[in-house]
């Protein structure tokens, strides 16, 4: 038996690839995003409440995974990418059935829209299900998981002067806190784990319409050289 | 465009039925239930590393709920019956993709099956993902919800004699902590919030395979009368 569903949203994300979106959401409070409520989900009945909601779970599809063959087990990122643990052990994109969830920041609410931060969400991400964020039952304080025990570490994240200046103005140009945005996503060092920098080799990717490059002048040091629309 | 899923498991649950289910997981930690894994995720590889874990989001069908006319608002029990808030503030059951969201206690792993308590499921629910609870993500510290501040308050169970002693042969039989199923379940208050009880009314629900009768003898006490299979 199988069941379907059709979206009611879609999310409008500064993500325009995989590259480099955090982990974890919260990560990056500087991600933002507008989720696009679909008729007949735009009217106001049907989000009336969340004004008094710090805190949303989105389920959505991972529209952009690879579909191919199933494996049992992943080698998640933050293991270093060469330890193997089965797909329910972990939070791949790469699972039987490629839902996601992840808990955003609700900054505001419009005209069938909802803005959000804090999101790890692709552009284009279509949405399943809203739900609010209920802290009682959500935040355990009993739970442990020893595979991911800690948030990364994160790198140092510098800038070249040119590509500082370069940042400013696109962050006015685009009214988004984009200096943040990459020094945050860049913390988390977007590359694989298990590739040791050349420090020459330029690393690029885009956030909302601009192409951010970096190269690691140490391993755990990232420098941002050049942010162009 | 839709999306079509498939289950990868079912739960074998304690709730026979939707009456009497605690309103979030966790409040009623008795509650037990078997994951079972369809192949090919019955094999060890797909929950390597789970033993690590100690709780874990199931992404599942609410297959009960009704499918009727879409409503955009709902009336969550827990605001008395009487006050609509939108379906995307709430969790209701009654959603437009009837996909729910729990968080569960695991509490062993076999072979194909996980045992689960603190579970809100109903006997039979279709499992579509697993994903490990990742405290330093999951639980916030800033998240507020005004709509649910705290855990519904809970009303006192009693039980008459002869209840009692049905309830320890009954916990004998099934190896399960029936009575303190009952009393956790019991005390969130199965009945609509807006149905002030007669005192001699008898309420009743089947939890595994016994029927569990009760009656108010005040407005917010509880005493069960039979526990019978």
């Amino acid at each position: 038996m199988s069941y379907s569903f059709e979206p009611i949203g879609l999310v409008h994300s500064c993500f325009a690839e995989k590259f480099a979106i955090p982990r974890q959401p919260q990560l990056a409070p500087a991600a933002r995003g507008v989720l696009e409520l679909f008729p007949p989900y735009d009217k106001p009945e049907a989000v009336a409440g969340l004004e008094g909601v710090s805190h949303l779970w989105l389920l959505f599809v991972f529209h952009a995974a690879a579909s191919g063959e199933q494996h049992l087990r992943v080698r998640p990122p933050r293991l270093g990418g060469n330890q193997r643990i089965g797909v329910f052990a972990s939070r791949s994109t790469h699972r039987p059935n490629p839902i996601g969830q992840s808990v955003v920041r609700l900054d505001g609410i419009e005209d069938g829209r909802l803005l959000l931060s804090g999101i790890d969400l692709l552009d284009g991400t279509p949405i399943l299900d809203i739900k609010p964020y209920v802290p009682y039952a959500d935040a355990l304080s009993d739970a442990s998981n020893t595979l991911a025990e800690a948030a990364p570490a994160q790198l140092v994240v510098d800038w070249s002067e040119p590509a500082l200046q370069q940042a400013r103005a696109q962050a006015l140009r685009l009214q988004q806190p984009v200096i943040e945005l990459i020094e945050q996503c860049l913390a988390q060092d977007p590359k694989p784990a298990y590739q040791r920098p050349d420090t020459n080799r330029e690393y690029g990717v885009r956030f909302w319409d601009i192409n951010v490059r970096w190269h690691y002048p140490q391993a755990d040091r990232i420098r941002v050289v050049a942010v162009e629309q």
